[in-house]
């Protein structure tokens, strides 16, 4: 079936669970449960074969992809966004507008991220370095860009551990 | 224990497998079996805590690190290198220099890169965008930076299945 709007239930479109797909056109968030909760999963252009093609790596295994939906605001040159050291936006921060692979390669201090503001564009943040573990997607069109507490950017790893930031490209 | 050079065999350190690990300083290759063999799993700066921070998600299981060596030619800045549509340095052929979570997104016609030569820096390979599945690691410092087919860039996949690609950051 060929989708090009959101998805909030795939049981609902005669599907059981997805286990491969392709991407043809522009980037998608894929969510482990209906209505667009639970993990998350970039999914940018290119083939899916199989369930771990987007899932990562993740501690928590689950092989379910129960509802998606397009990002409208990623915007791979103009990607913009603001990390700080505390939540509530507080202690050091740092703007960046590049993909890191490794924070603490760039300078960063530790192993976590207090709270982000994204001024422009979707970026992925990912627990591990090398862009590995769970992935938080962070959108400037939701929450007005700001993610004060890692509750608003995932709930999985409950855990402020960000390694590794990117840009989504559409 | 801690590590400032290549270690080709884990056990002969007092090791039986590792299970953790930090990479303190550079960029490393973790190897899964003895004498730099098997699957490759870039590390750069960060904390791995557990087995499926470095592997990514892959097919073929395995939670073995048994051999790892620094990369001495990373240059993030510098990176440069050519991918090719065909073996041996054949057919469409495209120069890159930045980060593609998606080589199609790009522009790139199909899901595979048929050869590769790294000009400056060292580049990770993966199997599936977003930087999903088997990582494949290109130094323009072994090969003389030329690698004519997969069977010069990594084997597990047995494929030329390559959908994104980026440079290594020491």
């Amino acid at each position: 079936m060929e989708f090009t709007s959101a998805c909030p239930t795939v049981t609902e479109c005669g599907f059981e669970n997805l286990r491969s797909l392709k991407v043809e056109c522009g980037a998608w968030i894929g969510y482990e449960h209906t209505s667009f909760c639970g993990q998350q999963f970039i999914l940018e252009r290119g083939e899916y074969p199989r369930w771990d093609a987007w899932s990562g790596s993740n501690a928590y295994h689950t092989e379910r992809l129960m509802s998606f939906r397009p990002i409208c605001c990623a915007n791979h040159k103009e990607s913009k966004m603001t990390v700080f050291e505390k939540e509530n936006f507080m202690g050091r921060q740092w703007e960046v507008s590049d993909d890191y692979p490794s924070l603490q390669a760039m300078g960063w201090g530790n192993n976590e991220v207090g709270s982000m503001k994204v001024q422009c564009g979707t970026w992925v943040c990912y627990q591990y370095p090398g862009y590995r573990g769970y992935q938080y997607i962070l959108e400037s069109d939701h929450h007005g860009g700001d993610y004060k507490h890692w509750r608003e950017w995932g709930s999985h790893a409950q855990t402020f551990q960000v390694q590794s930031i990117r840009r989504v490209q559409q």
